[in-house]
């Protein structure tokens, strides 16, 4: 996603230390603590400007949530969005999700949420998608045994490459969505992606899958 | 699939044995025998009207071909085909899918092809869907270590279970397409359902998976 730069992201983001976590590194090991309570942990890495993360804390007030996204403009908008909804079980990582190992120990997070993510269509590129191999190891770390990923995107070959990848790695479909918004999937939150995209005609897939 | 009762069907296979195998028990272990070569074995369960197979024939002549359908009259139509094919490499089979351990030896075919099969909407009747696990259990056993199935469908229902069914098995998923008459697979040979539902505007979806 290619965001205009947005004067004074930077300094928004620093002058909101309760939302915006400055030193991801020195976390590792200590989310339940910074959020105060034993509720489970769900991430999102690449999460854009946080339509989705928003919209599930308020609906979850059970459950914290970390955005993670690595360009400052858009984790900037995020923030926004948490202010504006008063969410107080949701923090914003700026940070490159390539390896979540740096940021959070073994088993530290429940549950993880890929959405929209950059589809690299290359094959030179492969490496790069958020459900390469690499990543999936690196998810695999922080997440628990049995731990589960939820992905949706409209982009059909990084769709196909996805379940592909997920399989090969050695992970189960527990359950497959080849149109998301005609189907009996009532806990939808959309992000901005998925509005943008669904509007357009574009089917939306989705995909739950579970490390062994 | 209804089809319309064919009168003269039943003659018209019995009049045929030199395509239509009329003791499908008494074939099993026999296959190769009865081909007369040591050429691999491929079988499609539900096989319709015969134009996959008969297509896929012409196309391989180095593969033989079973298609096994349990009505009289479709599979009477499939021997037209055959027929008009003049492929020497095909063989018809009246028979219930739904245990092959009862007309193949233990490897005894190197891959199988479910095209368009019923769906069976209901949950009810989950345990006829052709992609059921019951139905995997069969196949493994005819079918060789890291044998295939290739299926394709246009029922979205049917394919986000399939998917899910195979990997629940243990299946892995070597490849998926979402839309496989607008990707790079270029050996397609279409089946009646397809000719008839991709004209309609319906998408078609395509798997490979692999037993382990
Ligand atoms: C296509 S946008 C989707 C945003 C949002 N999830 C949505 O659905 O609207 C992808 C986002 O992922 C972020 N991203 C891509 N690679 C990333 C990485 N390795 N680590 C963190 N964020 C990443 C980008 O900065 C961008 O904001
Ligand atoms: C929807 S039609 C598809 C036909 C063909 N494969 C095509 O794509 O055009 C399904 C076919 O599967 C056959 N069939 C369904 N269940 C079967 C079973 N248990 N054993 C054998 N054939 C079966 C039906 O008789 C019917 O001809």
């Amino acid at each position: 996603m290619r965001v205009r730069k947005r004067k004074g992201a930077e300094e928004h983001l620093e002058s909101h230390p309760q939302f915006v976590i400055s030193q991801p590194e020195a976390m590792k090991g200590h989310w339940r603590e910074l959020f105060g309570n034993d509720n489970p942990i769900h991430i999102e890495v690449g999460s854009g400007k946080g339509a989705f993360i928003s919209g599930m804390a308020l609906k979850h007030p059970d459950i914290n949530y970390i955005a993670i996204d690595m360009q400052v403009s858009v984790l900037s908008h995020a923030l926004d969005k948490v202010l504006a909804s008063q969410a107080a079980n949701v923090r914003l990582l700026l940070a490159d999700g390539s390896d979540l190992r740096n940021y959070f120990a073994a088993q530290e997070v429940d549950l993880l949420y890929l959405n929209f993510s950059d589809p690299w269509p290359k094959t030179k590129h492969e490496k790069r998608r958020l459900t390469y191999k690499t990543f999936l190891e690196t998810y695999r770390y922080i997440l628990p045994q049995k731990g589960e990923i939820h992905f949706k995107t409209d982009n059909r070959s990084l769709f196909e490459y996805s379940l592909v990848s997920f399989s090969q790695y050695g992970m189960l479909l527990n359950k497959v969505w080849l149109d998301l918004h005609d189907s009996d999937f009532s806990d939808n939150v959309m992000t901005e992606y998925e509005e943008k995209f669904s509007k357009k005609g574009q089917v939306i897939y989705r995909v739950e899958a579970q490390f062994l």
